[in-house]
Parts: structure tokens; sequence; C-alpha cells
């Protein structure tokens, strides 16, 4: 892998044939494997060198959530989180994909109000809250989601702070050609260390552009959030404020119960995971000095989860005996009758 | 394949490590393919031919709720039916993975009734309803769920009335050693054609047991349901008032906007098709005479669906142009920005 800023343009769209990435996770139940999940992974140091790896890695995918800590870099190396005074809490919220539960809901609002804005100003939709007793007491108390309980407000909040600190139109800041959105794609290819404007884009649940990129860059992206020694100070600085404020507010980046949240918790920031719809995980190991990228190639969350604490247990992040590795499948009654596993002759 | 009564017993569960599937169904999101689901399927005619296959169809697949249209076999041919004068309606939700709308609950609790029993005696857990309005209303209402919105409690209300019929005691009918799922064993291995004492066997979801059979002899049980011409007359008439009554009742079978439940209306019937959790689909189809099974190897509900109304567009049981094969990604905010589609490489 080449990690150099003058890398290649990223590879265009594959053909939906290739050659199949290794077996991560399995779901077993009573005598036998009843579902499998494929997919890859790439652990990167901030040189760009592969640490560990599985599966096809320079293929692009789309990192959907998992890089908000890395979107969150534009806000802070800005100088707006400094201007509007943003604390832990707000960082945190800015790399979150949160649960929605009264906690993230009321400090997105507070934050809002502080920038001049409100929900109406939010592009991200409205959405249920993932939490779901925060979710029922929502609809017992005759209430609607609004766009506050997305998981995504927080980042939508970092990008309208970030629009008002450029003195810029707020309206619009989740189109491609908005000054927000030009200056996440600037981080993303100087993190990534690839040119990405021939890479294959989509639109995002929340409906901000997503690019496609290797899991290798993406790996080495979260490498250099986890030590960034080769980039301007600028850009150090920012990353280190970002790591403390998610190692600081765990409950801000995901939520109750959240993997990510237990994950910073048990490993007191060791380990700064942040989740991806369809089934990815982006990880800074300030520790270690590395940076970890995974897709489950079918999307599944369950799976995704299975792998990256395996893959954590095996740079020896998490302990082999946390609760975080066990995945149990129950019937409805509750009772255990498989479990999410890695494989005997996976990777991990 | 081999089709006789006397075939070997099934075998044991195999490693993780298998080849892959083919990629049946693929994940769109602007330029490219996302994410990616494998699988495999059988059509299979009554006397055991496979007509059209992908993928391994020897292995073990647990067929979950798919193969609920084949329980409910016993409760019919036993004259359980008959003598507790049930209908359509719930005959259709002994075959059903239903919903939970009031429609649905209300029904089982009468059938309950009915048969001296109450939701009490059911053994599947309770269950929040799938349908979202139906759910919101319950909460909304200061209701909890109970096992009569489980999407099993049909079928479970099925259960206790085969015991009642046998005469013999209602506790327990979820467990192995129970004669109503001794009987249920007894058709599955009549119909699969399979030895099932040494098949691998978990528990499902609602705590009876689920056998792990080759998705050929899923799709040849689902030929004889629908064509069972080599099967004694008892049995025949009682495929026939099974097919009948999801043929009548198909909102019963599974609910508002429920794939199964829309493709028997468009189809009238010729294509009674049953979903099981982790992405199988099990379908009899009387007008052709065949029966399909289809499993997608991660699990994943959406490819399944996205697979079967494919398989069955193959078959020409639905029209090309229908609406059935549409399977938009959206936005949050509802824009479209991908879809659920066939690779073109790809068996359908």
């Amino acid at each position: 892998m080449n990690h150099t800023e003058t890398r290649a343009e990223a590879r265009a769209a594959p053909a939906a044939g290739e050659a199949a990435n290794p077996v991560l996770v399995v779901a077993t139940r009573g005598d036998m494997v009843e579902s499998r999940h494929r997919g890859a992974f790439a652990v990167v140091d901030p040189a760009g060198r592969v640490v560990v790896s599985a599966g096809d890695i320079e293929r692009p995918v789309y990192p959907r959530s998992a890089i908000k800590p890395l979107q969150a870099i534009a806000l802070v190396e800005s100088g707006a989180a400094e201007a509007f005074a943003l604390g832990d809490a707000e960082i945190a919220l800015a790399c979150a994909s949160h649960y929605g539960e009264p906690g993230h809901v009321e400090s997105v609002r507070a934050w809002l109000a502080r920038i001049g804005c409100s929900v109406d100003d939010l592009e991200c939709g409205a959405q249920p809250p993932y939490h779901e007793s925060s979710l029922r007491a929502l609809l017992a108390g005759g209430g609607r989601a609004d766009a506050a309980h997305n998981n995504c407000s927080g980042k939508h909040a970092g990008f309208l702070t970030l629009a008002r600190h450029l003195e810029v139109p707020t309206k619009g800041y989740s189109r491609a050609e908005h000054a927000v959105q030009q200056r996440l794609r600037g981080v993303l290819e100087s993190m990534t260390g690839l040119g990405l404007g021939g890479a294959p884009r989509g639109i995002d649940g929340c409906g901000i552009p997503t690019i496609g990129v290797p899991l290798a860059n993406l790996g080495l992206a979260m490498a250099r959030l986890a030590e960034p020694a080769d980039q301007p100070a600028p850009r150090q600085a920012a990353c280190a404020r970002i790591r403390r404020a998610m190692a600081a507010e765990p409950f801000m980046v995901r939520g109750t119960g959240g993997l990510c949240t237990r994950v910073i918790e048990e490993t007191r920031g060791r380990a700064l995971i942040k989740i991806g719809a369809e089934g990815v995980y982006c990880g800074a190991l300030p520790g270690l000095g590395l940076g970890l990228a995974l897709k489950i190639d079918d999307g599944a969350g369950r799976a995704a989860e299975a792998a990256v604490v395996r893959l954590l247990a095996r740079l020896g992040v998490i302990e082999a005996g946390s609760a975080l590795l066990r995945h149990p499948v129950r019937t409805r009654a509750g009772v255990v009758v498989g479990e999410l596993r890695a494989p005997p002759d996976g990777p991990f």
C-alpha cells in the first residue's frame, strides 16, 4: 500500500462477482452453523503499513458514519469548535451515531440554540430513537421523533457550526458542492492519502455524500487520527482534541449499552471505535498508534460488532475474557440457543 | 437427488469454510455496490427433480418459520382442525408469521378461547408486533406485547389445538419429546423424504425444535404440498385444505404490506410463499406443481425478499413489471439513493 498524498485516484466501482472474502463471523444455533458473514479488515500504522488484514482491503467501501471522527477534524481545525466554545460532549456528539436518548437529544437542541439554529435547520431527516425505552417514552408521551433524534444529529450540528464559522449559508450544507462538504472531502483526502475526485460516490442515509475508500486507506486515516505526528500542527491538535472528547464522553458517541460506548469505556480510550451503517467499523488505537477499518460484505451490524471486538482482542486491546466477546443468540423467551462466533479456520 | 423415503440420514453440520455460494442480491448506493448477499435456492418437482437451482442445495439449513405450512399438515390431517371447526383464517394463521396487527391478535385470542386455552398456554414468548402502527397504538394505549402478539402465535394455537385433539397434556407442547412435536417431525420426514433422526437440530426463536434440512429436500416437501398426488388420501386432502386457506386469507399469513401477503394476493394463490427467519423462504406453486426453498447465507431478510421475487419472476409466476421487484434504498428523508437488485452475472 502506498500512503503518499500523490497516490493514484481511487478505482471505479467493481463488478459484483469478485473473489469471496473470508467468513469472519458465523451464527450458530444448536448443532450447526445457521448463517455466515464474510468480510475484510485492515489494521494500519501511521506510515501506511498494513499490520494485520483479511480479505480484499483495496476494494472501495462506503465508510458511512464510521468516519465521523475524521469529519469532526474540520470542525475543530477550522477554529469553529473553539469559537463556539464546544465542550467534550458536543465534540463527541459530532463523532456520534447516538441512540436518541434524552441526554443526546437535549444536548443537540441546546447546541443548536447556541449557534442560532434549530432542529428545522438539520438536513438529516427525522428518525425514531434506536434506544428502545427512549422510543417507548417518546411515543407514550404522544411525541414524534424529529431530526434531533436522528443518530446523526450531532454530526449535522457540527456541520451547521462549521457553516456559521465560515460565514456561508447554512442551507444546503449537506450537498456535495457546499463549502462544508468540500472541507470534509479535503480532510478525507489528506487523511486517507487518496485523491477522491474520481472515487465512487453515493448519498448517505442522512443526506450527505459518502465516498468509496479502500479499507487500507480508511485504516491509515484512523492510524493518523491515533498518531498524527506526520501531520501539520493544527491537524495534530485537532486529532488530539477529538480523541480526548471521545474518551471523555463515551456515552455521547453511541448510548446506553452500545458497543462503541462500551469499548471506549472498557479500554479507557485505548480503542476509539465508531460504527458505520452496512457493517462498517473504523477505530483509532492511540496506545498502539494504529488504525483499523472493517466491513462485513453483507452489511450486517451484528457481524461487524462480533468481528471488531475479536480484532481488538487479537490486538490485545480488550481482554480475552471480556463480556464484549459474548454474543448469545436467544429465543423470544430469553433462552440461549446459539451464538455469534469466529469460525475456527477464520482470521481471528 | 434421491427423493425416496429410504434416503440416508441427513448429514452432520458442516464446517464454516465451505465453497462460497453465488451472490444472489446486491445493495447499490450511488456509483457502486455497497453490500453483497450470497445464497442458494432449489426449485423442485414432486418427483424430487431439481428444476432450477443455485449454490449448495445439499447443505442443511434451518427452515425456521418457512415450513409452518408443512407443520399445519398435522393439524388438519389429524382431524383436529375439523373437530374444532377451524376456518380458513385459523388455518392460515397456523401457517403464519403474522405482523401482530389487531386482526391477527384478536383471531388468535378467540381461537384459544374456543379450545379452552388462553394466552398463558402459549409457549412462544412475548414479542412486540412487527407492524409499526399496531406497535405504536399498543404502546400509546399503555399496553404491553404478550405471546398473542408473537408472530408465531397462530402456529402455537395450532399446536395447542392438536394437543387437545390428541388428548395429551398441552403443557410442554413445544418440547421435542412431546407428542405434538413428534407428529410434526414425522410429517417433515415423509414430506422431505429424509430421515431426520441424526439431522442437525436447534431451538427456534419461539422455543420449538428446528431441524436442519437441505434446500433440495425442502423444495421437494413444498412441491408435494403443491401437488401431493403421490401421498395418501388424507395427506392430499390436508395439503389442499392448507393451500385453500393460505390463498383465501393472505392477510393472515403475514400482514399489511408483507411480502408473503402481497405475493399470494398478486398471484391469486399461484405462489404460496412463506418467510423464515435468517433469510429463508419456502413456497408451494400449485399451478406449476413445483416447490421452492431459498436461504441467504448471512440471514438477511431484505436479500431473501429480493431473491424470492426474482426467482418467482424467472419462473413466470409474477410479471416482469411487478412492483414486487422494486426494492429502493432510501435516505431517512425518503430520497431513493440505491436499490437491491440481482447482479448481472447472477442466477436470476
